[in-house]
């Protein structure tokens, strides 16, 4: 069976309604190019749009534990369908199936978390300067959530912020890319489920858009739409932001990633190579905090660069489903020729040391590559984020030059530092090292937990999700001050006597 | 002696050097129109941001603590210097004595609170999934600060900036309005004061650049600076906001407010009397948390607008500097127009009240205006902020529909309710309350404590500035994880073994 | 069938093991009076410490989310089993089916709660004073942790501790009460289920030692048990408290409290007559929190003290099993001597009300005394607390008199008022208003939710469970700095130059 | 002059009242022996506790950042008098000069930091699980509060405790060491130098008991003073936690230490050796903190023990106001007994490597003693803390070994490893790290800053001081729940319809 058809299958399964299908967005597979059938496209986002901003009018007066209680029974419906939609992301976004298990997991835990913080979402009470008076600060529900996601992590990230967004008070309006329509279908029909057990939530509390760019930009521009959550290239972000600024709005922005790895003498080499094949080529390099750089101290320089050509020339590439592959599909021909140009580029800059090639076979398969640029500068290939299983090796004499380098990009996402020294180390965490949002030691730049903030700055976009508190960009922060004295003194000691 | 020469001698015996002094921005006295010598443009802002961007490279290098020394000393100079930038700040913008004072105790108050800061900056510890690792969120230095302030708040805005910048490890570039250049260059001068005694500061670390509209946009638009702090006209602030937004940068916006008080029957009318007059017409109505909307239960309408007719007829308007006045001038002839234009129209679709005239003398002295509009609807004069003592008094019959006009305009700064009922009042604080970003209890919209953050959402842009944790949008999060085990396991339980 | 052995079949449900029967402690229902098979003792608690010791080693090496994850089965297994747990704590402590219910369901509550904790236990990272310095602050796990529990909350209270204990890292040690191993057995048997879910956890993670007084010296005095949680009267907190300290231990105290409500004019007089039955009377009164002291405003205590009357005539006493019923028994002979007691007291010293007679029925069923105080001051009889249903009744005349005698009492766990006055709500949460570890508004002083911080201060021990930062009594505070620099600067500026 | 006299020309400089001297405690000083003028010792200590307890009424009204304002002037007066206190520090307690300037230090940043809190004291608002309801968590003044210190910190640990107490709206009530009256009655001068400036504080806000063990005993058992912060010995803090246990009130202890540093194979021998030196003997081993215990790895320990005693060799002893001098004298001759005792069964256990004497003058001069113990097991000798500088040095084969042995003793305040392994610095840090409250790498075990929580686990008696959340301990929690909705619904879902 195609595999598109194959998704179908599961679609019924999880109970996705006849209705979401006919005209519009096609569904594919990357796994064989299949076609599917097509998904319907949302006619009418001002309704979409309205019927949001009156859901958030009595979902923000239940208390936040009971809808917390939503996200937990959400959470136990991922539990149960977790086989289905960990296949689904396989069909539709070609992840192995371990990846694809771990996506699904990743919403799982982020419920379990948001479930934690519905009885926290702590504000302060704060010291007064003032007698009798009493200071408090408060987060209080902001209102409809955009969610734009890609089709990388076609149902995590959208969970990411779905299970806080709905734990703060707000409703959710999903975008999701137009390559992964049916994981988002699926998440809603498992999400439905839970709103069924739960009971009294307002209709349009989570709601998915099928649609393109335009779509994107109509919700993106209203302003009842108070936060607008993004994740995609830096190009997309960068016109979201603007739009959102231009309102006033807020945005969340969760933008390319251009990751390093410094492989310093005292690493543990064979930690590091491990490390590296799966930050390198899993998800076929398609994260965006895939590994696409790397810095190896010139010592161990040589050896490293046998050891990975050795573990690149051993990866089993091919159908996703099958146990055992660990590199899948490139998600379309776009991605293909992307990847083209640059190993080609990239051969000419330095050295294609190993990979590069495209398998004979329907969908994009390719070999990731690594290429040797040796001591070189990092030249505006390297620069640029493409979205795609090629990492550049660099070799570097010191440890402040090869942190130099590591920021030398206009991204700033995820870092790592295979070190076991602890001046290294720690140098690397220090304010003169690492200027990503995430920075890791002896671990890849790939993989975060979910109790820790994810996301980066400068272009990467400055956005956190998930974990630590994160939460806060989904409420409204109010400074609250009340006076229960029979006075009326004025702060700073200001005098006003009428 | 003219407003504008008194200043001049001020800031000579400030220390401010005679190469300030040029071709340039106009300096000018509100109090009297007096004009001043002009203070000379900044040319080379390429300079400027260069400069700044060294200076990052040494400062945040420092200890935190060590930067809070600094901070320290500069409170130790303003508390020294302080009758004399208060002055400043009445000559410059008109404000009266107290409220001069109040402005630079401001600064002092958040010197103490940046020097507690310094040795807090808390990150997280958090608890891995990942057996022997360990994951820590940090918070590190972000860059050059641009500061954008207004003429209302000449010196208190950039304090609470710029001494959360430096605490952070971020040099400040300043560029105040065009209204106000001299009280920026005294307390560039108080700040050298500091910087001579701190000893080991970069050179650049706080500079600031006298110019107009360009120069901001020059500044606003550079991607060495991280962070835009922005304080002004939601037209202006939606400017930046794009412009920062292009470049992915970050922006803090502290941008236009309409702030309105309910009074309750159960309010305290003495305090509610008082406190209506200082905030409506203190900074004779030119202060963004002003009060500009008044929401009277009709059962209490009537004798509150009595009272507050008398206290307005006898309102002490004219020069800040006299003892006993409580309502200094309008800060040029462009603000007049406004003030005239609204009170106008106001008079057409309610009923003035009392005041609303110029007084014969040289410079904008204008009586408070307050204008009846019974039980109508807000129409577009009332939503929008007129920067000047205008008042709209309105009745209203239940509580709900009051919170509910409140609400009903485009800016969300300030908000406050007076009652003595624990509903009421909860009610107002509460996620069904006000949607304002301060939310008061028995004391006016004006008037915050910096301990705690100040901000508000919707047109007035998002930003939170001083105390709680606003020192957060100064600095860079870091999520980093640390593997100290043996093994390299995965987030998430994905497997990957190459 | 008698209701010992109702609860019996119940256990054996649930997979209580057979060798938990045996010599050792008599089992008996409140209910009837009836006496069970004998459950028996724990006789070898040495081995029992050095299990937990044991499994101490083992389970603080797990990452605290893995160790969550045991908590949110144990939640699970809590729902699945919450009829049979809730209807064995009606039987064992004779709690009404509703509140025996809620208890259980403040278990699973807590589960969720733990499991969010499990990804956060949150420390810091601050700020050092040191160049090339890094200061942090981290929490570990602490060790066997011994939950000394008494009946009236026979299984919510363990849960409140062994969750967080367990998410903390630390094994648990459950010496319930005398009167109630029943369900402690069961928690046991339901925790079990759990565990064999989880799958690796250590041997003796959770263990229950059945057993007298001396019993719970032993574990009290053994210093490898780093934490006593010992919740019952103040008389045992002492000694505990003492044990100890000899050994530098920590303990969390949970002791006796001796709340009261004040009733102002402005009180919803409907709200506050219901929420004084429900916590004078609920349990029978033999809640820590139980309401025991009422303050109403003269000018109203007329009327509150016949609606009051009403209720109390009208309360249904008997078998808490029995849909309608709200008062169930009192847990012992003893218990009643004591309510005898002080009643005959109370009668004597003020009036006699309504209620205080006993029910002519197996088992202990009393009418719970109202007893009318007038203006008359505390006695010794009202200081002290008599665990059972009286309330007395004191009219006031001045509110700050009222917050006076609420705290003139050696206890200080939870408080409340009824008003609509936001001076007075605001003055009895305020640093010069009740001085107990709870105080509600409007609400009475039985019945917290687990998100906040439980307990309370003086004779009330201290101690703080549940919500909040609670767990870090279970855990160690380790304060770190790590030196990444090749100096060794001293702290303070001192310098010792070898 | 004899040092004694000195002290007594610098305390009337200071402004000490004459009233001070009389019939009480004799003064002293350790640098010759020399005797001064006698102290008065506290007839009255009822009323000092009676004053301290009007005090707390009044104190506790005031706002906190003015409370601040009062600490504030505190370190303003305390940087005027720095060198004067210092100087007292080095004739009454010994240390040499710039350990005497750094301890001073150690109080006016304590001053800062405090200063910092007095806007913050956050407490939190929570979610609440009923509709209508707001949840707050509020910290609260908590009553007098006594702090009992030690000699080897004469003024910095009660300012600890006194800054943060002031700010959290407590009254102080100092008993100071027996041997260090002179420098007790210098700090309160300094502080009614501030206190002056204030204005309105209440009489009896800070006040020093001067006297014996009995006037610490009367105070510890006095129910109006709910925290008790001892210094001192693990002895002397088990009396202290059973008599404040007694009474169910609070301890706070920082007892004992034997703190270890372990030198790993990639240790920077220099940076140890000069840790070691300055930690071992700093103080003249008479630090809490002071290094005990040396744990060096075998292939590098007879190099390091041969750098050792080379610097240990070199040690200037001597007159601690001397420059250059690095060890001053030993408190007194009981001290001196407890060396000797300790050195000589130190050289029967292992062999005496350097040090041990006495110098031939007069005051309490030895030689630091380095003592070899191998790789024998640590005896009672070492597990004991002999507060002189005698160091113990032991080789060690595996790491995990070294930590096991670093955790064998019942103390538990500091703690460090020398290594440039990141596994084996974040081991050292992990769960099953150092048990000890401070844990530090590539620094010494003494030395702390302000900005971290300062104390330690097991016999060292749990308490913390200083910065993090240290100011909780001094204040009281409050739960509190408003209910402002017209409903009563109870927690848990309880049901109790009357």
């Amino acid at each position: 069976m195609a595999a598109a058809n194959e998704a179908k299958t599961i679609l019924d399964r999880l109970g996705v309604p006849a209705a979401a299908w006919g005209e519009g967005l096609p569904t594919r597979s990357p796994i064989d190019g299949s076609l599917g059938a097509p998904v319907r496209e949302t006619g009418d986002i001002e309704s979409v749009i309205a019927r949001s901003a009156t859901a958030f009018a009595a979902w923000k007066r239940l208390p936040a534990p009971r809808r917390g209680e939503l996200v937990r029974l959400f959470g136990e419906e991922l539990r149960a369908a977790k086989n289905d939609l960990a296949a689904l992301v396989t069909l539709e976004a070609g992840k192995v199936t371990s990846e694809g298990l771990g996506e699904v997991q990743e919403m799982i835990d982020i419920c379990d978390f948001a479930v934690g913080l519905s009885r926290q979402l702590y504000g302060l009470t704060l010291a007064s300067e003032r007698p009798g008076h009493h200071m408090r600060e408060t987060w209080q529900p902001l209102g409809p959530v955009l969610v734009i996601s890609a089709f990388n992590f076609p149902v995590a990230v959208w969970a990411w912020n779905a299970c806080l967004a709905l734990v703060c008070g707000d409703p959710v309006i999903w975008k999701p890319s137009e390559k992964t329509p049916m994981t988002a279908l699926a998440t809603q029909a498992i999400f439905e489920r839970a709103l069924t057990r739960f009971g009294d939530a307002p209709d349009g509390l989570s709601q998915v858009v099928i649609g393109g760019r335009e779509a994107g930009e109509t919700l993106a521009a209203d302003a009842r739409i108070p936060l607008v959550s993004a994740t995609g290239s830096t190009r997309m972000g960068r016109e979201v932001a603007q739009t959102v600024a231009a309102r006033l709005g807020r945005s969340l922005l969760e933008l390319g990633g251009n990751n390093a790895m410094i492989v310093a003498p005292s690493a543990d080499l064979d930690l590091a190579v491990r490390a590296v094949a799966f930050s390198a080529v899993g998800t076929a390099g398609q994260r965006c905090t895939t590994l696409r750089r790397l810095f190896v101290h010139q010592s161990v320089a040589g050896q490293f660069a046998e050891r990975l050509t050795k573990a690149y020339d051993s990866l089993p590439v091919g159908d996703p489903r099958e146990p055992g592959v660990l590199v899948g599909p490139l998600i379309d021909e776009a991605a293909y020729d992307a990847f083209r140009a640059s190993v080609d580029q990239g051969a000419k800059e330095g050295v294609l040391i190993v990979g590069g090639e495209r398998l004979d076979r329907p969908g994009v398969y390719v070999k990731p590559a690594l290429i040797g640029m040796g001591t070189a500068g990092q030249t505006d290939l390297v620069k640029h984020e493409t979205f795609a299983p090629i990492l550049y090796m660099f070799a570097y004499e010191n440890f402040d030059e090869a942190i130099e380098m590591q920021n030398a990009v206009p991204q700033g996402l995820s870092s790592c530092v295979f070190t076991d020294s602890v001046r290294e180390a720690e140098q690397f965490l220090s304010a003169w090292g690492s200027d990503c949002g995430i920075a890791n030691v002896n671990i890849g730049p790939s993989g975060a937990e979910i109790g820790g903030a994810f996301g980066g700055e400068k272009d990467t976009g400055g956005g956190r999700e998930s974990g630590s508190d994160a939460w806060k960009a989904y409420m409204r922060r109010q400074t609250q001050t009340v006076n229960f004295s029979r006075d009326l003194p004025l702060a700073q000691g200001v005098k006003f006597d009428v």
